[in-house]
This record gives structure tokens, sequence and C-alpha cells, in this order.
């Protein structure tokens, strides 16, 4: 298996920053077409266990758009073999100072590269 | 690309058990024989960022070991293909009755399944 082939590793980047900015923007069409559309998706937020496509996106909906700028730190996107990534980050929140972690696995699915699960916490 | 081929879900829920086993008997061999061994490795834990294998092991050894033993629910385990899975879980600790969630990625690496990214954190 090949671990960070650049050319999965370029798409797997691009990717990651196109999630950053739109997660910043509070961007809900892209954050929620770069997730994968499935019951067995999760995201794991700092207070928040949500399963499913379903409750990520109503949380999403319903979350206060303020405080989300913010600074990452530490960013370490691994790819293994061309179907397969992880992206892990340390984040520091603009506003309040918060510091946290965010993870995400990433899989290339027949309709193109999604977060399959996430998982994101303060310190 | 399958998801969770029956083989392969059956392999990694096998193995996440063992990690599990070890986890709460602080058997550090064990513990240490499903990470990957590799400076890309990375362990977000409850209030350290760990990178690379020397800077896991050497927490795990440093570690208190009380209050491990704990209870787990909603296990979601999603395998990508046949090399590629994520496993997922709320806990409560049994002692402290403290709630979190644990999240692993796991490659199937030249010298077996591996967990290459893990990130757990409290509620």
């Amino acid at each position: 298996m090949d671990i960070n082939d650049p050319e999965t590793l370029a798409e797997v980047t691009a990717l990651f920053a196109r999630y950053e900015t739109a997660l910043v923007t509070n961007d809900l069409a892209t954050l929620d077409a770069l997730f994968w559309n499935s019951p067995l998706v999760l995201r794991f937020g700092a207070g928040e266990n949500l399963y499913g496509i379903d409750a990520i996106r109503a949380f999403r909906a319903a979350r206060p758009a303020g405080d989300l700028a913010r600074s990452l730190s530490n960013t370490v996107i691994t790819c293994f073999g061309r179907d397969f990534a992880t992206a892990n980050t340390e984040f520091r929140r603009d506003g309040s100072g918060k510091a946290g972690r965010q993870s995400q696995s990433w899989a290339r699915l027949p309709e193109g590269w999604r977060i399959v699960a996430a998982h994101v916490s303060f310190v």
C-alpha cells in the first residue's frame, strides 16, 4: 500500500482546504456535499454525537454561526493507497481563543471523496 | 468500493475487541502492537496531542492505570474496501462515570492491520 502517493495527497489536501473554508464561512451546502450521504456517516462534535447524514445536517442548520474563524496548526494529512486518507489538525478559534482538535477520515467513493467519519473536541 | 465486506468487517471487529481488552487491562505490549509503528501515526487523547509512535509509547508508559474499566455503547465499525476501516464508539468509565468518545482509523498495512490515527475525548 502506497503511503502518501503525491497525486492522492494533493487531492485530499485541496479538499481539506475546501472544507475548512466552508466551515469558517458557514457554507452549509459545501459542508454537506463533502460528507458521506449515508446513515453510516458519523460526527462526534464538541458536545454532540451525531449518527447519520440527517442528524449531521440538522445540527449544522441549527448551530450558531459565531466564533467560526480559526487558525490551524500541526495539520497532518496521510493517504493510505489511493482511496483513503486521514486528516488531523489542531485549531484555535480567533474570537474565543478556544483550542481543539479535528479528525477526519476520507474515502474515495463512487460519488467522489467524502468525509466518512469526523471527531472534533476541545482540549 | 465495497462497504462492509463481511470478512473484512469480521477481522476489524475482532481487532477492535482485542484493543479494547488491552486498554482496560493496561496491556501495553498489545496496545503498542496495534498502533502503526510510524512517525506519521497520531493520537489525540483527552488532554494531549501525540505525534508519532514514540510520543504515544511514552505517554502510555507514564499514564496512571486506574479508572480504566469502561462500558461501550453505539459502537460503529465501517469498512471501506478491504484495507481500510473506521471504528467509533461512545464509552463510560465504570469508576468515575466519565463519558466520552473514541475514534480510530485502521489500515491493513504490509505488517497487518494497524490503528493509523485515533482521537479520544470526553463530552
